[in-house]
């Protein structure tokens, strides 16, 4: 009663200030003078400040004589900010707004939490359940609305995205919009951007934003055509400064220095430190930073490295990851749902579901991809119109999907955070997590055992449920278990268990 | 017409001459003397000669005051013997044989060719595809005779098993005989063999002969409740002395040093390498020498070693082996179809078949054993007096074997022995072998892709087929195919391609 009185009372003042929830984009709009090259030519940072939090972050152009600043707070109260520029018209300006409490389902930014694993910033749990459609936001709008509608149903939560455009089999279009004024394939003018471009895919992390989806952007990759995985290092910091300004802000950002960095043979490995330094020192959120290997992985010992982002397919070597990076683990790709001729693409759903089972109980975290050919006749991969999610996104034609959500759920629900845990013996290489001793999940492959001898811990007594994955079932193994216990199971793949301390 | 004429001429004679089939087993039996310990106390030889070519081979003690010399000829004519030994009455002994042309079916004993692979020594290749009894000898005749009709059926060519007999769950019954004079458990006479024992194993050795399968011998395990796997270096010594006196001239014989030789704690490397050395320089055929590992991989490239025979669950891996070793890699155990609760016995007899099909389309060989359990109510393992084909034998109960049969005949129908290939570039990490350019084999794993871009060598014709690896059917596609060419597939798993040479 008392706090409605308040509300109340604050009300019209609310209602008069600006405002911006908490982890949200508070964003300063400021008309410049004219210049030969605003990109360029002016310097723009806002020092925002709340008691002894501060922060400065800088600010960019967005066309047409317009300037943007942006920031995202991460305390509620009144911020104060003021302005400082080389430009006498964008310098100094003040202002203020109040940060208000974060509304439901805005849970913060992503953060590494107890080295293995990821929390919202307001301590929820964020288990990554990624998945890739590398394109999708150079495909226009009427593909990009269906492709929001398909990640509407909640399989995912994580977004593997190119900022760049993309150049490969079956992605042969061109993208609606370009980085850089000028005119394709290769004619640009490299010290002058396209906001139009940018702007198009903060609208896209918005809408993910606003699904829960993390935007995991690609800042380099080496599909291209039109030069942008070849410019110079002064280009290179200059487009990196540009986004970490214009990207930053949103919360549910993550920076992937690149898929496949080995794979672009005119970066080395200075190269892309000098990367991972640049967003590491500059972006005043200090987004999660990741770098995504083709066939030879990175060193993820690297600190500036916030979880190790692999390619491979043996997702069950997560396990060995963990203790070998000391980071998150996370296969963003382990091969794809579809039957593309391309090796990497052709899974099964069956081996995409079984391949995200595995890492998950084994400690890691796994990224989906759908890359299924419809078209009739069949086509050669390069002169294909077809649109496959993995690139462009759209629909997708898989069932791995609601398998991987049926797991999401489950994994959503444990105790906590789960990790690699010892209740087999060598000798039994299962899959097997815990949280403590109070939940275990234990998953069998893709093998069939018609029996599992499990040594339950100390003198507590556990429920056993057993899980089919496939088939999305949870049925309950009747009786209470304790120690040493033989347990009959339905001899059969994509079997699990769940174990719960009853008491 | 002349050869009968010859052979009619020829008749009475070898009708009247003892006779042996070449590499088939030529015995002398001789009665000696009394003696206090004729395991021991005798030192008997035979030195057979035919022309230049000259062997010595050890004779061995049976009980009941019989000697036996065994010898297997490789040549064809009339060999010569002398027998030598320490006691006059088996001393000096001359006879002579004449040895025979093969019969049917005899192709003589199984040797490495060509680094990679195996073969008679009449010639004829070698494909090994093994399955696994590890006590079937030791459990009575009525269960080995359904054994051996079920091997009769011809899925496999070679078979692992215990020489000693085995202690394990699923395997808790006593033999019914025991390798040394003395009783159970453990009170044996070292000096004194039983051989009952052997002779049991002999007439099993020769049943398998009888049906084309080679018998790897496993000389020690660790599956032992009766101190076979504790005997000291001269009781092991005399121990390999006696078989190979007994067993060596089986052209059949393999000798495997131990299986999971690691998990024998009182046995070193030295032991091992010893044990090894021992076969090599006392065996005069020079049988196939393996040695089996548990989790710790033995050093394959021991010159003294023929093959490399693997305990390991990734076949696939049999192309980079090749390349290690260099010499004839055999995954003698990659799990087993089954449904027991240890984890290397509950394989889906699709991952069964998986396993062979990657293991050959990757240049290597693979073994098989079924595991199931099946009787109610459920046991615990070691309580279970159910019989498992891997321990005991009598039938199988998975659904594997025939597919293996299947891919068996592919590979035995094929143009030559099949080597990794490169048909594919390195990013279609497929499984493909090839004999030549003329005949290519390509496995596409478990995967679905619904066509495959393959680059066909030169300027060559080839055919086309599909191979269902799992229902067993062979399509051809239809049309002739040349250089770069896209295939349409049936896009589910178990899909192969065999790609022929037509002109």
């Amino acid at each position: 009663m008392k706090l409605l009185i308040i509300l109340f009372l604050c009300c019209p003042f609310l209602l008069a200030a600006q405002t911006c929830e908490k982890w949200k984009v508070f964003e300063i709009t400021l008309k410049g003078d004219k210049t030969e090259n605003p990109f360029f030519d002016v310097n723009l940072s806002a020092r925002f400040s709340l008691g002894n939090e501060v922060k400065t972050v800088s600010g960019f152009y967005d066309g047409d004589g317009v300037f943007k600043i942006r920031f995202s707070p991460n305390i509620e109260g009144n911020w104060e900010y003021v302005t400082q520029s080389n430009q006498k018209k964008l310098n100094g300006k003040k202002g203020r707004f109040l940060c208000i409490q974060p509304s439901p389902g805005n849970y913060g930014p992503v953060v590494v939490r107890d080295t293995f694993h990821f929390a919202y910033a307001d301590g929820k749990p964020h288990y990554s359940f990624g998945t890739t459609c590398y394109a999708w936001v150079h495909q226009g709008d009427s593909l990009a609305e269906i492709t929001l509608k398909t990640l509407s149903n909640g399989y995912f939560n994580k977004m593997r995205m190119c900022i760049f455009p993309k150049s490969y089999d079956w992605n042969k279009n061109e993208p609606l919009l370009y980085p850089f004024e000028g005119k394709p394939l290769t004619e640009w003018d490299y010290t002058r951007f396209n906001p139009a471009y940018f702007r198009n895919i903060e609208k896209r992390i918005a809408q993910l934003d606003s699904l829960g989806i993390e935007a995991d952007l690609i800042v380099f990759h080496p599909y291209d055509r039109w030069g942008f995985s070849k410019m110079d290092r002064k280009t290179d910091d200059l487009y990196i400064s540009y986004i970490i300004s214009r990207f930053a802000a949103y919360k549910n950002v993550w920076w992937s220095m690149a898929n496949e960095y080995d794979f672009m043979k005119e970066k080395k490995t200075d190269d892309w430190n000098h990367f991972i330094k640049m967003f590491a020192d500059n972006d005043p959120y200090n987004r999660l930073r990741g770098i995504h290997n083709g066939s030879v992985w990175y060193d993820h010992t690297n600190p500036l490295i916030t979880h190790a982002s692999i390619q491979n397919e043996d997702t069950h070597r997560a396990k060995e990851l963990r203790v070998k990076y000391k980071k998150p683990v996370i296969f963003d790709e382990c091969r794809y749902e579809g039957n593309i001729p391309w090796s990497w693409g052709n899974l099964t759903p069956e081996e995409m579901v079984n391949k995200f089972w595995r890492g998950v109980t084994n400690g890691g975290y796994v990224g989906h991809g759908d890359t299924y050919v419809t078209e009739q006749p069949l086509q050669w991969p390069n002169n294909s119109s077809d649109e496959l999610w993995w690139s462009k996104g759209g629909v997708m034609k898989g069932k791995s999907q609601d398998r991987i959500k049926f797991l999401r759920q489950i994994i959503e629900s444990a105790q906590g955070s789960l990790s690699p845990s010892k209740i087999f013996e060598w000798w039994m290489p299962y899959s097997a997590v815990s949280y403590k001793n109070e939940y275990f999940l234990i998953y069998y492959n893709l093998d069939q055992p018609r029996s599992q001898v499990v040594n339950l811990p100390g003198n507590s007594i556990y429920s056993i449920e057993i899980i089919d994955a496939w088939n999305m079932t949870i049925t309950p193994v009747e009786g209470e278990f304790s120690g040493k216990s033989l347990v009959e199971l339905p001899q059969k793949p994509f079997t699990a268990l769940r174990i719960t301390k009853t008491r």
